[in-house]
This record gives C-alpha cells, sequence and structure tokens, in this order.
C-alpha cells in the first residue's frame, strides 16, 4: 500500500500516522519526494479495505497495490477452470453454448424450444422460472411449475439446464431442478444469496452487474468461492453507459482482460449486452474471437409472441445458423497461433 | 402507445401487426407521414411491457406514451407524502436529519455517536449492523447484537432508528428492531425483498441504485406500494459515471424533478453520494434548497478509526455546524417565495 | 412528430398549440388516448429541431419519428460506399488495415515503421504529426516536418497516408501531405472543422467522440457530407464509461448497428479503443467478425521507447501475427452465409 | 512516481528498468513488499506523461503522484482569484449571474432580454453569434451581425457581454466585440483553441467537457494559462450519464471539489445541466450554497418561440424571481459559519 502524504502535513501528524501504521503491523518505507512524502507500507493486508486511512490528518491518497481477490486470480491457479455438466463443458479450451427462452412460459414453448436447440446443436437450456423485471405488473415467472418444465425440458433432450435464483428463500427448490444456478446482474452484489450459492454443490453462473468494475465482478466471484464453491462461471453481458442505442453496452473486451485476471471461465450473453435481435450473431461470433469460453443466447420459437425480451430473442433456424458459425470460428480459433501468452491461457 | 413502422413494411406485415394490436383490445389510430406510418394504439395497458411488439415484422419501434408507475405517481395524489415516526417527520414540508455510523461496531461507539447527534439536533439515527461489503474479507456488521445496540440507543436517545435489511432471511429480526427499514442500493432491484417490505408495516427508505434510471427507482417503490405499503422515502446518494475523483456522482438535480413525478418524499445521502468528507456540508446544504425532504448523514465520534467509509464520515463537533446551517436554511426556504408550482408541491 | 400533451392542459392552451403547429406548416392528427391527448404533426421537417415546442405550455413530450440525418442514411444508398485510396479499399466488401505510430518522432522511426508495416501485410500507414495532448507539457508532434516525413514514407512505400487535422488553420497543410484527413474523437462535434473537411476532395476518417451517441456521429458525418464530400469512414474508438480497466469501453456492437444505419464504411481502433497493448489482437479479430470494414492500429518499432502511447502499441512482429490471422478471417467471414440481411450489405 | 512490478518480472528486466529511470534522471527508492517489488521514482517530472512506462517488460502499472497541474493549483496560490469586468465580479467572495438567450436571433430579441436582465438584477449578458448545432440542419447563429447585436446590447444597458468562439479563425472578430470568450464544451479539449485565447487578453470562461473528468478539465484550463492569460473562469455545466430523464448530469459536488484544488473561480449553467426549465432555479440556488462564484442562465424573453434551448430558458419574471432568491443565498452564504477551511478559500 502506498500513502500518500499532504504537503501540509506538520511533524505531530507524521508521528501519528507512522504510530497507526505500526500499530496496523506495516513495515514502513518512507520516500522523500520532490514535493511530498510517499510511505510505503508493507504487510499481508490483502483482505481488510485501508480506504479508511485517507481519513487520518496529513493523509491525501491511500493507493493499494495488491489486488483485492485471491481465490479467482490466475496467479494462484495459472491453468484454467473447466465447469462440466453432462456433455456441456466451458472453459479450459471447450466452448459451450446455453440458449433458451427469457421465460419459461409453458410446457409446449419450452419443449419446442429445448427440441429446436437440441437438433440445432446447442450445448445447454437457459429459461428463467423467477423474473427480475422492472415493473411489479410484468409476468413474474411460473415459479415452482417452470422448474418442474425445465425438469422435463432436460428429460427429454438430455440438456443441463441452467435458471436464475433470484431469493435466498427458493435456494432449496431451484437447486433441486437445476444443473447450474444463474446469478443475476442485479443481484451480482447480493451478498448473502453470493454466500448462499457458495455452500451450494452446483456450479454458479454470475452476471456481471450493470454498473459493475471488472473488480467488482471478480470480488463477488470471490464471495462464492470463498464459501468454497470453486465451480463458477463469469458472464459478461453489458454494461450501462450513455448510449441508448443498445439497451446495454456489451463490454466485450472486458473478456481478454477478465481472462488474464483470473482462471474462471468466462461466457457472453449478446442477448441482454445488446437487447436487439439483429446484433446477436455479429456479437456472437465476435465473441468466440475475442477469447470467449461460452454464449447464452435468447432462442423463443415464436419470438413475436414472447411473454418478455422478444425483441432479442432468436427463432431456431437463426440460432441454428449461429451455431454453424460460431463453431466454425471455434475450430478456427483452436489453429490460429497468433495468440500471445498473456491471453491464451484457457 | 405509438408504433412506427419501417418504410419497407409490407401490406401482409401490415395486416399482421394491426390484427395483433386488435388481439390485445388496442384501438388503431393510423397517422400516415411523409416517409412512415405511425399508429397510435389506445388502450390501459400501463401495466404490460409491450417492448416485445418491437419483434413484429415491419415495426421499427415502439414509443410508449403513459409512465409505467402509478400509485407512486403525484398525478394520483397531488399533495406531499409525510412519513412520521415519533420526532422524525419527513415529507410534506417536514425536513429530517437522520445521523449515525457506517456500521455499528460497540455500544461505546454506538452510544457516544447517539448521544452526540442527539444533542447537536438530530432527528434520527442510522446504522449498520448487516453491512453490504464488496470484499468478503472485510468487516460485514455485527448482526443482531448491532441491532440490540441500535434499539438500545434509541431507549437512551429517543432518536428513531434506521438500518439496512439486506435478505429476506433476516427480515423477522430487522423488522423487529428498526423504525424504518433501509433498502440499500445494490437492492434497490431485488425484487423479493421489495415485495416483501412491501408487507410490513414499517416505513422504507428506498436508495437509488448506482445505475437506476429515474424511472426504474419509481418502479421500485411501486413494487413497495404495490403489496399495500405507501410509506416509502426515496434516498438520492449518487450514481456511477465516468467521474472518479468522487466515489459517485451527486445527483441533485433528481431531487426537483423526482418531487414532481411523485409525492413520496426525497431524501439526501451526501456522505456516499460524494465519499469525501470535505463535501459532505456543502452538499447538504445544496440539498436544502434543491428542495429535498431530509438528510442521511454518516457520522462518527472518531472517524480516523472507524471501520468503514471513515473517509466520509463527520464526527460530531463538524455534525453539529451542519445542523445549524442546514436548519437556517430550511428556514429560508419556508419564506423562499420564488419557488415555482411545479417544484412547490411538499 | 408526436407530442404528447399534458392531462392538464387547459382549452386555450390546446387551441395555441394546434395553432403553433400550423404556423409551422404540419399536418395535425389528434388521438385521445385513455389518459391524455396525443398529437401526430405530420410534415417534411427532417431538418429543424422541434425540441422547442417542449416549451409550449400543456406540452408534455416532443418524439421525433424521423432520423435527424439523410445523407449519410442506408435508406437512401441502400449499397455501401468504398473508399479507395491506392491500393488501400474499405468498405463495400474490402477490408483495409491502417497502421502506424500514435507519433512521427523521427524519420528513422517512421520508416522503420512503414517498411515493417508495408512487410506485415498492411494497406496504410497512419501517424500524428500534430498530437492533441491532455497536458500542455506533453510532446505535441513534429508538425510539418511531421507531415513532409510521412510524405516521405509514402514515397519509399508506397503505401497511402492518413494524420490527424487539429485545426482549421492547419487545413491547407495537412491536405497537400495526407491521403486521408483524420478527425479526432476529440473534434468529432468541432463543427468548423467538418464543414472545412466537407469541401475538401479528400477521404476524412471521423472518429466518435468519447461521449457521442451513435446518432450524434452520425449527425457529424452528415455535417461532412452536407458540404459535398460524401468519403467519410466512420471510425469506432471506444467510449468513456464508468469502467476503468480499460482507457476505453470499445463499443463493437455499434458496429454492425451502424452499418445498418448508414452507407459509409466502419473501421475499429482498438488501441485506442482499450489501450492496453495484450488486448489489440483480440479486439481486431472481433471487429473483423463484427462486420468491421477495417481495421487502425497502433504500431511502433520500439513501443517501449514511444514517446506517447507506448501502452497501447504494438511492435512490428506482432503486427504481422494480426494481420495474419485478420485476413484469415476476411475469406472467412466471405465465406460465411449465416449473416442476416439486416448486416450483410457490405 | 511508483512503479509496481509483476510478481514475474525477471532479473534482466528489473535491471533493464531500473537503468531506464536512471536516463529518464529519477531517482529510485525500492520497496519489497509481500508478493511484489515496487519502485519509488523521485524527480520533477510532472510535465511528462510517464504511463509509457507500463509498456516496459515486468512492469504491471505506472501510478503518479503529483498532479498533472501546475499553473491553476490552489497549492501555488491559496487565496481565490477574480475575474472582474465592469461591474461584473466572479470569485474571491464575489457572485457574478450571466444571463441572456442560446442564441442571439435578432435585435429586438437581443435588447428585450439584456433590458429585462439588467433590471431583473443581472450582472452579465451572455448571446451565441456562432451557435454549435448537432444537426447540420439547425440554425447556426447569426455570426458577426449577431456579435454587434451584443455589443449594442452593452452600449444600451452597461452588461459586459460573453460570447462563445467556435473556431480560431473567428477569434480576432470574437475578441473584439466581447468582454470574456466562451469555450464551450465540445471545445474543452480543443488544444488549438485553448493556446489561442490563452494568448489573448480578455478572461476566458471554460465550459466542462460532456465527458470530462476534473483533472482533464483543469489540464484544459493550464493549456490557457500556460500560454500567460491566468483570467480563466471555471463552468459546471453537467455531465453525460446514463440517465436520460434530464439533458445531461449536473455534477454539483465538482464545485466545492474543485474549488479545493484551484485558485480559479467556478460558475455553473443550470440550464445546459439540466436541460429542463423547472430544474434551473432549484439548482441555481444549490450551486450558490455549494459554493459557486457565479451563474449562466438561459433567458429568452419569449422562450415559446426560442430559436434554440427554449425547453431550458427562463422568461424575465422567472429570471428575476431567480435573481432574488440567489442574491439572498448569497447573503446568507456570507454569513454563514459552517464551512470548514478545506472549502472556504475564496
Amino acid at each position: 500500500m502506498i500513502i500518500v502524504t499532504s504537503q501540509a502535513i506538520t511533524e505531530e501528524q507524521w508521528a501519528n500516522l507512522c504510530k497507526r501504521l505500526e500499530d496496523l503491523e506495516f513495515q514502513i518505507h518512507v520516500i522523500q519526494g520532490v514535493e511530498k512524502k510517499v510511505i510505503g507500507a508493507v504487510g499481508d493486508k490483502r483482505r481488510v479495505d485501508f480506504r479508511f486511512l485517507e481519513n487520518i490528518p496529513g493523509v491525501e491518497k491511500v493507493i493499494p497495490i495488491l489486488s483485492p481477490y485471491k481465490l479467482v486470480s490466475r496467479e494462484i491457479k495459472p491453468e484454467g477452470t473447466t465447469i462440466e455438466v453432462g456433455k456441456l463443458k466451458i472453459g479450459g479450451g471447450s466452448f459451450g453454448i446455453v440458449a433458451g427462452p427469457c421465460a419459461v412460459e409453458s410446457e409446449e414453448q419450452l419443449l419446442q424450444a429445448a427440441e429446436g436447440i437440441k437438433a440445432a446443436g446447442g450445448d445447454g437450456l437457459r429459461g428463467g422460472a423467477f423474473k427480475p423485471r422492472t415493473s411489479p405488473y410484468s409476468f413474474q415467472g411460473l415459479e415452482e411449475e417452470g422448474l418442474k418444465l425445465l425438469a422435463k425440458a432436460r428429460e427429454k433432450t438430455g440438456l443441463p439446464v441452467i435458471t436464475e435464483l433470484m431469493n435466498l428463500t427458493e435456494l432449496d427448490l431451484v437447486e433441486e431442478y437445476t444443473d447450474i444456478i444463474q446469478i443475476g446482474a442485479r443481484n451480482m452484489q447480493n451478498f448473502g444469496l453470493l454466500r448462499a450459492v457458495g455452500r451450494c454443490s452446483k456450479p454458479v453462473l454470475l452476471k456481471r452487474g450493470l454498473a459493475a468494475t471488472i473488480e467488482e465482478w471478480l470480488m463477488a466471484a470471490e464471495y462464492i468461492m470463498a464459501e468454497g464453491n470453486h465451480q463458477v462461471i463469469l458472464c459478461e453481458r453489458g454494461i450501462r453507459t450513455f448510449e441508448t442505442a443498445t439497451r446495454n453496452t456489451l463490454d466485450l473486451s472486458a473478456v481478454p482482460l477478465v481472462k488474464s485476471l483470473t482462471h474462471l471461465p468466462v461466457v457472453v450473453d449478446p442477448s441482454h449486452g445488446t437487447g436487439k435481435r439483429k446484433l446477436v450473431l455479429p456479437m456472437a461470433k465476435a465473441a468466440v474471437v475475442s477469447g470467449a469460453d461460452g454464449l447464452l443466447i435468447e432462442v423463443h420459437p415464436d419470438p413475436a409472441h414472447a411473454w418478455s425480451d422478444g425483441e432479442q430473442s432468436l427463432d431456431i433456424p437463426d440460432f441454428q445458423r449461429l451455431v454453424g458459425s460460431v463453431r466454425q470460428l471455434v475450430k478456427w480459433r483452436e489453429a490460429d497461433d497468433s495468440v500471445s501468452a498473456a491471453t491464451a491461457q484457457g
């Protein structure tokens, strides 16, 4: 940690500051700059937030040196983590395509979707039984009924199922039916929920929050891993910016950046990331060559009649075309020898 | 709702679109523009999200006309709502100052804070027993122990207590001890939590999310009111922008804007809003004259030793100065006759 | 244009509003909604900003229907525009790779860069002679000397040259030496400069502003085209968001979106877009499959000694690898049959 | 400057890095942390951008310690700067109110505005003769004719005049007619323009860019001062964020923050900052108590017929009410003894 002191620091303030740091068991290294004195405070203190030191009279700024996460860090696990559920493999060189409707609406809709996805070459089935909706008056999901339909669709198709957990109180229910538990963007810093799924035995897909920095996203994953569950998949799904022409701004450069920082796999959701059906295919392809480990795609057998998010859902034939192109690019990527060491570690 | 069709819409697509709208029980008004045909679709459909219509072939854009909220709207309740708990009154012309430490740390710390705040003229006591922290390794709050200390501080000082509820599983516990339930910025769209406090009998302070638009914030309040709890206080606490010189960007113009849209009271938290102690006082004063109904201020008896957020906490003497200035401005504001009708409704 | 009136509009206000619209030569269509009256105002008024109508008493909101640009629109020119300078072809199915140092530093540096780029398979040479720098104390470019070196490098390698114009006063000078005139992100709304290059005979590369919406970016291109210069290349180079882990947030989904709106070619600058050397290659590849018409890459013969932007510059061997991969992907893209009609128009 | 090295740095890389720093005439202080080695590099190098060092193999991050500006800094001039033009005084304890129409439209409009503003108690007249407009088809200003009308209005009312300079080529013209030269938000980093007004003898009002950080804004002022013109007024006018309910997000906390960093006066433009007429008054009052040195207010004798920005313009009676309230608050502020030392320096 680096502590920059103000030019006007008094001798008494300096003495107090040094004493405080010693009480906190830091070793102190003083650098006398041209205008300011700077302290290098050495100690294994990754786990404490020392911004409060900015509050000590005479201190101008506190600059942490170590990243605040540990378990998610690629430094402690250089090879990539693979998450494997049935035939769905994500990470460590494997690329998984998960697709399905925004919301489970009915048996007919879900089975049609699932069978279409299976036939088109998808690896997993997504679908919401509990839906986070901006309006209390919008359709909120079929709840347990929806979970049962997902299980039925898995039985019929063999596709592993991923669905969102919204509330602690529904954890047992969701865990019983799903193969992968999704934590949505709005819950990325719902720390109670993160801890709870950290004690589950099923993998967790953690969506990036709308306004979450990459560091906060990794810290959310650290919450899950700190409880013992090391099976975490990160999902980039767009961030909120000033641009309103797209629903969100898909931050694709986060993919290679995050993969250089963590061993966890990173997938991309271009459906929520763009909010526009015609952008899903180009962004899915871009995700592959940027280094993603998989995709989450909204697919509906009849998007024009979807109860939610129809404007960003593909129909089955479009999804089939997407799978075809994406698989080709995954193959191309495996043969591509341009990738530098920094981003290659799978 | 206005539906803009694309220039290239075919006759068949047009017929399908009209049929779909009729099925949804809309009356259709067609406007033939210079380049495009536009449909005005009339019907009381506030409660449904019709963006999915953008998915119908030939549709370019769907533009809703009515605001999506109803119960929070000033249109249906022109006079302002007042929230009253003991001597703390917020809204409808009353101005309340709630203060306290970020986290309850110990009996000594909390009682010192509470007594100092009481003596300085504060109206309520805030303090966190469950803390949302970015890192799983940071101090997470004293939990039930903290709630008990808050109750003790209330007993000693008579100040009503406000504390954050983070998880559904802690609702009964928090409701038992607190006077006002706080929903934090990270939980503003934790819809399960919103519904649950909507069934409580205690007032709810709803912080604006880091990346929440004003409309989303009002919709979150609508969630609470839709369950029957009409005692909601909105709290502006800064939004996330590109500027990093402050912790957040305090959006003060949201105060008069929101007050023109809703009858609910709006308070401001300049401590989280700026993240810097020296900005708390000027922004507290600015909040008053912008029309706020109250303040939430972080106060710690010894900020340099605070376990969290010390860098933005005032000590008791600074808080006393703030209360003095703020009370003068509240009085000034009452006599100020410049206020236009649009923002005057209290 | 749609005009939403407020519920409280008086008869007199309504009459005034209608009269005003008639004076402006609009045809009026009234739609009586459930709660509000809405006016559809028809007229070929694309070229006027009618937001001022919101100022008329009784008006709540004005919603334009037509996009504000015309010449840049794909609607009036469905086939894609190709910009061709020597062997460099951008747009209409052709993919061009332009590379070079951020700043021209010396003859040796520039010629080394140019020859390396030529050998590696680049199509054009970029380099700054006038540099926009945040600090007045940073190196500001070699100015005319730099332009002469660019001309010399063109002579030696045959690569067409692109360089930034910062001030109206340097237009003649820059136009004399360069093949393509670059307008930088900070000048995207320097309207005097846009008009001036709109009267030049050389193509213009228009970078997207840091905080520019896609609509504003297209309007800036409309400024150039309105003066008669139809040779405009758009360049996505990242927008400013809350995320600081990258220098900017590269908005790749803007590529297919913009290409659906305009016939102008779109290139991507992943060097400025990410600010990190290790992200340039993955984002360059992602740009290709997202539909871009070319790339702008910062290349320096010795990045560790670059005078500016070294942290995001590739050296020649890395650039060579990039060209190899990118060319393969361009070829793959040509054979890819998944592309939907919406984004295929080259 | 602090240089954080990567854990994997080799001995050779370390030696190279140290040699490079010595060549740049830095003194080197090494701190051996628990996981990483950190270098404190000491030298008076404020004027160079050393981010390029991140490019040296083995370097992870470069953290500057000194702020990059000097002349604007309050550290070198603790007392506040006052800008004085006739009876208009801004800064150093004086509060100035400048008002006027967005664009000069006609003699009648401008004189009516100027006389109304004068009578209402305004201190200066603003008005645009050259207008930056998003669309090339919108009204672009009366140009020289507009400047002459501004001069005429000054003659009639005695109010000093402020108008925007958009292009270098119009500098002489604008300087001849105006009292204060305005640099608009879109030109905040038009460095050629900044240098040019830095050589003028008239004060410059520098608006903050839509996406400019506080540091970049101060660096833009440094550009002007570095050329010799020390009469700079900073103007906060809102930044671009995800919120679209207001035209921009007025960053009022920037006022006390910037005033703690610089001796230059800071004024606020709530008209552009909010884009909504009903928010101008509350934000003007909030600006006063947050510590601003003045206001820029859009006033039009007949906002409903304004050619631009009518939706955010006050009429004369509303402006008069604003002046009344604002003057009272300025007086209140002078008597307010709560202000802490940090923000009091005038």
